[in-house]
């Protein structure tokens, strides 16, 4: 028997055949993210059912020197979960690892398996009233969503994974494969160091989640959206300050779509409707949402004052409102990635700005790019009452091949802009992978990488995932 | 000159001889937190101005095998900041290094030094229309927030420090003192491991934090409290779903206080007035709050809808509402520790338990106590919207002197039970320090604490403060 053969049969003893994918058939499903396929092809795709088998395989891979790559619903951006290019790695996909799910209602919390998805969590808690405030067009695995530190559309109301994360359980990356239950059930907890933060963010290198107590939030019983054509970018920031000043708390959506980006997605995507005569300057998405004292009517009211004075005149910077009661201008925006996929390639930099930095960056790269990179049109859009935006630039269809390094120069040359000319982010909300992770020892201090690095070293001494959080230049 | 007069020469070349205190009856008002006087007398109590300063002191504390406890504005509740025992630590209070406030109203952030308070950050704040929404009856210093984790009556709706933290400097317990920053002043960011979470809730015993950027908060315009006398403590329950699924994220505090603490704070503290007739069984304060758009009319109005079919008949479970629109019930909630003091000695108890298990983890324990330790009588109130009860125990001046031993006893048949029965936290918001940590052990498994401890001895290789996460029985 080959080592291979060997450890195929002890990956069957551990999880039984039927989740062991090893044909290419078989494992090309796996091979894919968010993003598209990844370069790299596993020896094998296990899919254990319960956290004693992923202690096992975490055992079994340390034994044998095999590089586990953990996989949830493989809706991430940054190729965390995909195979390595050397073919030497094991994919331990948590799909069936999903079982678990609990909701407390009284405690607002759900206790779930880490292979159990957004949708199936917020079906849970929608029948008492409640869900998981993450908010995100795609519908990952929570184990995913743990160890991306997801943000999404509602950050600015409800905050990020992390903030509504209560406890966790997980396997340690040792010789063992230890599991330990870090934090509680509780609200409140402060009983030493939280080293479940460790897991948060830590693009599954740091250890596998295996099961998760996540806060919940009351749904909401009222909700309008409200699409508005602004003449100029810049007013998107004044827009919404005023709004957070006057609905506080009611306000839990701000978002923001060049024109080019709205209009490539009711371009492409079939079924959406602009309620706009013309493709606007700019467009922002604004969604209040409230308990059941509130109703819609009266959200919609209130709207209308506060953008009266900005409707008011020629060259006023409001040109125009729709408001809806259902899904349809999230529509718009939710298909917005779509949109662009069909215009051509698609550059993407998820970056964060200071929020009053965000209308002068566009400026200022959109300027640089016209020199530099002028087949590459800016598309951005994202979640800019938090500060994060999809600088996605497209190379159109018919702009011809794509020429890898300009994308690779631009992404640098954005990259460098954002961090060390804005003090901005490279990576707001998708993580660390290996889409991204040249830029890593870049932009993150040596000292701050010698010290993750070591931490890495120390809670997963096995070798697990794509990231070496300890990476020189 | 002696290794002591040495070391006094030393520090005062670092912060200059008028921040330098040695003298007992200088260094007295360093001697206390928010719980009293601690046991140990410092080397000497040294206040510097910036962060190279810091550096410094650490620097030489690593040469000299000196401890240093870092100190904030003392308001600390587990003694974390004080001086220990064998006399031989140097306190570093940060209370001079509070030059740098700066508010970004854009990006709706403060970046403070470690030394400023919270009601200096605050007062800022509000120039912009903006708040830090960590709410406390203390004031204390940012660095000492960040230490604890603080938490506090609006975690319900902003959460705890933690949640609201974006970036931190701190200085490494290390033989250079290295000075590291820790994140930036974005909503959004993912760069790798979120290493400042270390630092948040770790006791000083992990470095010290000399600045960071906070996440601020429009100030809501609109506020009214409702003092809501109650039948039976259990009724708190039902009333908090209905108030959640009813006015959503307009509710931003769920407070509850037992019959004895309501009286207490009534009958010791000067210049309150009950609004009911009677001392009610258990008292619940409500707070909602709302943005420009809302009105305080429309809230009370609102909730007096919500609280009818609870007040209709004989035995109906809302006995009475009181509704103020600034902050006089408010002050009956904040006077209940005074009140509580000035009626014996007060053995307290900072646990968290789900929400649903409250009030029968209440009748269950008073009727233990009342076995156990008859002459202790709960006082408890606290954060019940988020699980957080102060179950506090007054033992009566009436009832002579104090047995420390049953004390202790009772506290730690207390911490099992909420531990070991109802899956609860033996420290909710105040964190670990001397006055608990005989706890820590008992409570946190051994695998728990070795990987703490190592980090810890990771991050501050120079022992730093006066916890050892690593702590075995």
């Amino acid at each position: 028997m080959s080592a291979r053969d060997g450890l195929i049969a002890r990956l069957t003893g551990i999880v039984g055949e039927a989740n062991v994918l090893i044909d290419a058939g078989d494992v090309a499903g796996y091979r894919t993210d968010g993003r598209g396929e990844g370069d790299g092809v596993p020896l094998a795709v296990v899919r254990p059912v319960d956290a004693d088998a992923v202690s096992a395989l975490i055992h079994l891979a340390a034994e044998r020197g095999v590089r586990i790559v953990v996989q949830g619903a493989r809706t991430g951006l940054a190729g965390a979960g995909l195979a390595s290019e050397d073919g030497g790695c094991l994919i331990v996909n948590l799909d069936r690892l999903s079982r678990h799910i609990a909701i407390d209602p009284e405690n607002r919390t759900a206790t779930v398996d880490a292979g159990v998805r957004l949708s199936a969590l917020n079906a849970a808690a929608a029948e008492h009233g409640l869900f998981f405030p993450i908010d995100l067009g795609a519908d990952p695995a929570i184990g995913g969503m743990i160890a991306a530190n997801t943000g999404g559309s509602r950050l600015l109301r409800y905050g990020d994974v992390r903030s509504n994360l209560l406890s966790l359980d997980f396997v340690r990356a040792d010789a063992e494969g230890a599991s330990m239950t870090l934090g509680a059930p509780l609200w409140k907890n402060n009983t030493g160091l939280d080293l479940k933060q460790l897991l948060v963010g830590s693009a599954g290198s740091m250890g596998i989640v295996t099961r998760a107590t996540l806060a919940l939030q009351p749904l909401p019983r009222h909700r309008i959206t409200a699409m508005i054509a602004l003449r100029e970018p810049a007013f998107a920031l004044p827009l919404l300050l005023a709004l957070e000043r006057d609905f506080g708390t009611l306000l839990s959506a701000f978002e923001g779509m060049s024109g080019p980006a709205y209009a490539a997605a009711l371009e492409h995507v079939p079924g959406l409707r602009s309620p706009f005569a013309n493709i606007p300057n700019y467009v922002v998405l604004v969604e209040l949402s409230a308990g059941a004292v509130l109703d819609e009517a009266l959200l919609e009211e209130w709207l209308a004052v506060d953008l009266e004075p900005y409707m008011d005149g020629d060259g006023a910077p409001v040109i125009d409102v729709a408001i809806d009661h259902r899904d349809g201008l999230w529509a718009i925006r939710h298909a917005v990635p779509e949109g662009l996929r069909a215009s051509g390639t698609v550059i993407a930099c998820d970056i964060a700005l200071r929020r009053g930095d965000m209308m002068r960056f566009r400026d200022d790269m959109a300027g640089r790019l016209k020199a530099e990179a002028p087949m590459l049109v800016p598309h951005d859009f994202g979640h800019i009452g938090d500060g994060g935006l999809h600088y996605n630039l497209v190379w159109p269809s018919a702009a011809g091949p794509v020429d890898r390094t300009v994308v690779e120069r631009t992404r640098s040359l954005i990259f460098d802009a954002v961090v060390r000319e804005y003090g901005g982010s490279f990576s707001a909300e998708h993580g660390i992978g290996p889409r991204n992770i040249a830029h890593y020892p870049r932009f993150v201090p040596a000292p701050v990488r010698q010290l993750a690095g070591a931490l890495q070293q120390l809670v997963a001494p096995v070798p697990l995932g794509r990231v070496d959080f300890g990476m020189m230049e």
